[in-house]
């Protein structure tokens, strides 16, 4: 069974650099990734925040948030 | 062929996390790893500081780097 991994994000370039490199290296044959763009859909952010996400683009791994670069605050996104 | 991505980092806990959760997520027929305590290499401090890196851990793809939470800055393994 594939983990999942969350990739939260608000459409920021800091954002999309993290997508396009991190998180498409991933590897597909362990990893299932949801990307959610909390710009719009605001009803996850929630989530994201009770996952410990601060700041975005963040990447949700087994329940552990790790934060990559820095694009804005998740504060921004409310 | 291969992309190199370099992992930084200085054996603290919060680069021990990043290196297990997403440094081993990396898809190993994309990419190889490399993976580079700066705390016992000074020698490759400069090298990091050139490619962007201001704290630990940090990865480097495609000559971009991505810090991955906050472990230490750079400036403490100098």
């Amino acid at each position: 069974m594939k983990t999942k991994a969350t990739f939260y994000h608000a459409g920021c370039a800091v954002c999309v650099a993290a997508e396009h490199s991190v998180v498409n290296a991933l590897d597909p044959t362990r990893y299932t990734v949801e990307l959610v763009h909390l710009g719009t859909d605001k009803s996850r952010v929630k989530e994201a925040e009770a996952a410990g996400v601060k700041s975005l683009p963040a990447l949700v791994m087994n329940g552990v948030p790790f934060h990559i670069n820095f694009g804005a605050s998740i504060d921004a996104v409310k």
